[in-house]
Parts: structure tokens; sequence; C-alpha cells
């Protein structure tokens, strides 16, 4: 039995059994960061000594709690007490915050094992850190949580946290090949996560499988474990090919299009274009989306201009400063008509089934790739998960995105599972 | 001349011309601080060594920017490099963040001298902190921005910065008889400020004028200076008891409807009843509210229990962990229907008018006094401002609210400059 490669869930079973303990499951975990983190790059901090401190303390106490005894990873842009998080920002390269954010609190009551900070962006933007894409070294993993998803993928851990303004969860998880879970607006709490947009900001998760991101949601809410049910079936899946379908690369396009024609085989399943309303709110997504860093960042724009890479200061930085305060409201008022004309959508379908991105990841590290997949349905504020297709192309994954109105995150969580059933087993 | 009497902008006049210096101005105002700081309690920290070490570089360097040499005061609520933050709890007594809220970063930048952390109630919600209103020690100042209202009242400070999630601004301005500003939702960022509820935590700014406050306004939006241009008697004034009318005290009502009866002299006037959609979001603000505030407190929750005051623990937070992520979606929802429809009554009215809160200052210090003349307009998002009547009851004053449309924060102003004229002049 290789310990890492078991799921969450599997590996959780193990605990509770004991018939491993919380340390050795913890070991076979760094030790396959030994293995591959000099390649793979997806930690900004490792502290082994503190996880294996902490991992004792279990073995001795006895696991207990959703997550009890499982290692996890923490995007580097949301604040730990113990460990340094620097918002991969030269600015905060000694930075150490005294406090945990309130999901790396609910994190730690639920039993969790903090192993590390993973590589995020400048500030959660797009400046890339150092993390590759563990399935080809060549490529990017995506970003902004770049390393959360590598880590997940490369099995270094079975779970981590993440955040997503854009598509800083959607894209890395469908680069990577695993599942990746942004929750309804508002839902979990962003306390100690350094605000990008607090507009958009949210939490996000890295699985390999639909029923473990349902345990990390769980822990995350302090909620009871409810699993997908097997009920999603039942549910009615629009496909929606987004205004941006002649930016898909023609093989994803094709991949994407026999996988919804297996989906449809097996569930209530239309053809959906977006309303021009909806079509158009990436433009507002991004007038708030830019003004929001802009005035977030004040404290490193006047105090620390030289910390900030030319990539945000003369681009998303210096476009948010040139909102002006009646522009920014304009775009909050037309964001607010589009949720609630989103309703009628959802009227109609359970789940929207669209592209993650535009294809598989690219190679080099130099752009965390394209962000417009992602800003319609980060805009309306429903919960969003990509799932990898058994297809890849060049060894390299593709994902489907589906999305579901807001606050209906568990039917997303069975929709997820249906359709992962139905495009058929991600290959290892 | 003393110094500490004058306004905002007479105390920036003489500094520009140089007839008193950024040290002597604050020295004036430490000598205050000293004289009213035993009884009235409006300071978390005063740190007069910092203040006088700025003062004096800006002497030398020469004053500039909108509030070049002005002492200013900051809510504890809000984080500070060069002073503890406690967010008024015991908790983090021993707390000194080690960056500056982007509000506090874009103070400095605009010359501001930064005297002190002012008491704010626990976690800007109800737990009073040990400040007395300035006109009666024995009454409350209101809160939960206590000593930001009660020191600029004093004038201990021309100007200080607060924040508003329900009523946390317009209340104690109310109480303490100055000018309070709340901006529109999101155009100010709350990044290092401490969450309380993300979906209506704003900013908020105290001063004894408004045009004073416009000044303040303009230096956190980093934007050129813009008073109030004598534009108010044009527009269209709506008078609106809400629903909690006959909650406010009988001679304050009076005093009120005094008020209003001279502005409708010099204005274009009505009476306005609010639509049962609208008055009935202040069940969906406490929804929100509350969740917002227990999920974003899970830190302080899980790890440091006992810290928590019962006020809080067993009140608001007990209610949020009760709301369902479902009732949550559905407030938030609702909140939005809400405010789109308020644009219907902002195309009649283009400022309503309104109790600040239900009267003068209580006597004790056990309450900082009602929210719910505060929590719809909070919750619609748009501008709200609280100005003193020239009336006063038992010697202490009575405020009313001014509130326009999201984005519309310079009408606002003109409204409120107008307004305060056909009040009449603040008594000293």
């Amino acid at each position: 039995m290789i310990l890492n490669r078991l799921d969450a869930l599997a590996q959780r079973e193990a605990l509770e059994a004991g018939s491993v303990s919380v340390r050795a499951l913890l070991e076979a975990h760094l030790e396959r960061i030994a293995e591959r983190e000099p390649a793979v790059q997806a930690f900004a901090h490792v502290d082994a000594e503190g996880a294996r401190r902490t991992a004792d303390s279990l073995d001795r106490a006895g696991v207990r709690g959703l997550l009890g005894g499982l290692p996890l990873g923490i995007k580097d842009i949301i604040d730990t007490a113990d460990q340094p998080t620097a918002y991969g920002s030269v600015i905060y390269e000694a930075h150490r915050p005294s406090v945990d954010a309130a999901s790396v609190a609910m994190l730690r009551a639920a039993g969790a094992v903090i192993v590390g900070k993973t590589v995020t962006a400048e500030f959660a933007h797009r400046l890339p850190g150092p993390t590759r894409n563990p399935l080809d070294l060549s490529r990017t993993p995506g970003g902004s949580s770049s390393g959360s998803a590598a880590a997940v993928a490369d099995w270094m851990l079975p779970l981590a946290l993440g955040t997503q303004t854009t598509a800083s969860v959607i894209r890395p998880a469908s680069f990577c090949g695993i599942v990746g879970y942004r929750p309804t607006f508002g839902l979990m709490s962003c306390a100690g996560v350094k605000p990008s947009s607090p507009s958009f900001d949210t939490l996000g998760v890295f699985g390999r499988t639909v029923r473990d991101c349902a345990l990390m949601r769980d822990a995350l809410l302090g909620a009871e474990l409810r699993p997908p049910a097997g009920e999603g079936g039942a549910l009615r899946f629009g496909f929606c090919r987004t205004p941006f379908w002649d930016r898909v690369e023609p093989r994803a396009a094709a991949a994407m299009e026999r996988a919804v024609a297996r989906l449809a085989q097996v569930s209530a399943f239309g053809e959906v274009v977006l309303p021009d309303a909806l079509a158009r709110i990436a433009k507002a997504h991004r007038a708030v989306s830019s003004y929001e860093l802009a005035t977030g960042l004040a404290t490193e724009r006047h105090q620390h201009p030289s910390g900030l890479s030319p990539l945000l200061r003369d681009g998303k930085m210096a476009e948010g400063l040139a909102v002006s305060p009646e522009a920014y409201v304009e775009a909050v008022t037309a964001l607010e008509h589009a949720r609630l004309s989103a309703a009628d959508l959802f009227a109609s379908w359970d789940v929207i089934v669209a592209p993650s991105v535009s294809g598989i990841a690219d190679i080099g590290l130099s752009s965390t790739g394209p962000a417009e997949f992602s800003s319609i349905w980060t805009a309306l504020h429903g919960p969003c998960m990509t799932i990898p297709l058994a297809e890849r192309i060049d060894g390299m994954p593709i994902g489907l995105q589906l999305i579901a109105a807001r606050g209906r995150d568990h039917l997303l969580f069975e929709a997820a599972e249906h359709a992962a059933g139905a495009f058929g087993p991600r290959p290892d």
C-alpha cells in the first residue's frame, strides 16, 4: 500500500481503523515531497518538524474530526500563525502572521495536520511562482493556486486549500488533472486571507476526487460529513460553450464534446446559450476586481512600490486606479442584476457544464493561463467545480467545469459525482 | 486662537499659511487629550512620541497632501504597523500588526499624523469599551466607533477614522453631536480592518463639519479635494420616518420634525413611506451579518473561546452559527433584490432624511444604543451621513441621517451641507 496514493477518504478510513498512524501517513507524504519537491516546487514553506509534532500528538490523543490526521497544504495567500506567509510577494518575504486565518482554524479544529504553505502567484494575481506542472515539468501548473494544485496532483498531499478571485482554483486544478471546488461566495469566511477583490474572493478546495473535496468542504463549514448521495442522475445538465469557445484549443474542444456526449447519454441534457446580459459581465468583473485590487493594495503601493512586479503594478493595478468610483458602482450594480437574472438560467438547468479553461496547460512558466473561462461563473457567485476527463492530450489533462446556482453546493457535488462517472476514471 | 477648536479645514489653512507648525498643532491636541482623556477615555492607545516625530519631520520637509500635518485617530479595529491594535478584545491585548491597513496607508500618504488608536467595542460589535460621552460623562458615546466619535466631539482630534457594519458610525456621531459619514459600500478598501461582516463592513469618517468630512473622504479615495459646491438647494429631499418611528423618543421626534420642517422650507421636499420589501431587509441584514460574524471569528471561537464576551459568544455569534448556508444565501439574494429596487426610491428622491438613532444618548455605559435606525440603509450599500441638529435635549445632541443612492457620495455631501445650513449652527 502506497499511503500517499490513497484518496483522502481512504486515508481517513485507514487512520480510523488504526491500520496506520498519523505519523506514518505524514511520513509517506514527506517522503514524496522530499523526492519530488526539487522538481515540482509546489511549496513556499514545508514545516516537517511542526507537522511531525502535530501528528505525534494526534497519535497520542486519538484522531478526531472530519480531517483527523490528514496532511494538508495551505495556499500562501492565507495566514498561518505557525508558518511564514509571504503572499507570493518579495514585500512579505519575512512575514509571519500572529493569527491563523478563519479557514485554517476550521481545518485545525477538524484535526488536520498542516504540512506547509503552497506557492501562490504574487498576491493571488498573475505573476507565477516557481511551481511546475507535475505531469510535465516544462508546463505551467496554472495559477494562482499553483502549489496547492501541483501538490495534490503529484500525491504530495491528499487535499489542499486555495483561493479564487477569477480562475485561481478552476484553472490550476484543470491543468493538473484534479478536482477543484470553488464554493458559493460568502459561505466560507475569507478572514485572514490577503484580500485581492473582496467582491469575488472565495476559498477553494483541491482534491483528487469529488468525494474528497466534499470532505474538506464539510470541514471548512464545520458541518457533518455529507458525501454525494448518488442523486446526480436526476439532474438536468446544460452544456454552455461560452462566448469564448473559439479560443478553446481544437483538440481540447473535441475531447470536451466527446465527454459531454457521454454525459448526455445518462442525463437530462441540453445546450445553453448565455443571455447577452450574462455574457457581458466579464467586463464588470474586470472593473470591480481591478478597482478592489488597486485600492486594497494601497499600503504596498505607497510604502513598498519597488516590491510590486511590473506585471501587477503596470497591469491590473494601474487599470484599477483608472476605474472611477462611478464606474465601479455601475459595474457592481450590473453584477447584481446579472446574479438575479441567472436565476432564470438555473430554473431551466440544475447545472451548467462549460470549459474549465482553453485546453491543456501551456509549455513554459511565464503565464498561468487564460482567465475568461471562469470570470463569468465567478462573478455569478455560485459554486463551481472542475473535474478531469478520462481523455488526455499529449499526456496532459483536460477539465470540464460544472456550475450551479448560489447556495446549491450540495447539488453541484451530486452533479460532479455523476458526471465524473460518465466521463470515466481519471488516468493515473 | 485655540488651535484644537478649529475645524480641520481651518487647521489645514493655518498649516499651509505657515502661521502654525505641525508640531504646535499636535501639541494643542495632545494638551487637550492630557486634560480630558482621564474622564472621556476615547483612546485605546496614544502614541505621543511617534506623533511628535512625524510632526517634526513634516515641519522639516514641509507639509504636503490633503491632510498634511493634521492629527488623526484610527479606530482600534484597523491595523497600524506602528501602534498596537487590540480590536477591543482581550484576546488581542498584546497584538501589534506588522502592516498598516490600506486606509491608514492612504491617510499617511496624504500627510496625516496618526496620534493614536481610538476605543472600539469588542470586534466592532456591541460590548462597550470604557469611553464616555464627552457632553455628559454619565452617558454612552454610542458604538462601536466610540472613541473616534468622542475624541472628535471633544476637540481632542479634528478628524478620526471609524467603521460601520450596522450603525457604528451614524449612532456614535449622532450621540456625540458631530458629523459621521459612511461611504458607499466597496468604494474604500477595508483591507487591514478586522472583518465583522464583509457584506456590510465599510470605513467611516468623523468630523465636526460636513466639509471636514469631505476632506478626509477625498484623502481616503486618493482624489483631489472636492468640497461641497453649494448645489444642495436643488435636490429633492424625502423624509422617511422608517418603520421604527414609534421607538423614537417623543421629544427627539418633535425636534426632528421641527428640523425637517425648516429643511422643507428651503428645498423640494416630500414624505416617503418605505416599500415593504425595503422595510423588511433589516432581517436579512441580521442573518447575513450574524453568519459572517460567526464564521469570520472561527479562529477566536476555536482557539480563544474564553476570551470572547458572553454578549458576543452567546448573542450574535450563537445566532450566526444557527443560520444555515441556505438561509444565508436566501438573505444575500433578498438584499440584492432590495438594492436594485431601491433604485426606484432614488429615482423619486435624491436624498432620504431619516432618524440617525432613537434620540439622545442613554445614561449609562452598558449599551451603545439601538441599531435598527441604520441597518436598512447600511444594507442598501449607499452612502449615509448624520448631521447634528441645532436643537438639543437635556443638553444632548440629536442627529438626522441623510442617505443617497449607491455611488452618489458627492451628492450626499451637497445635500448635507445644505441641510446643515437649514438646521442652523451646531451649538458648541
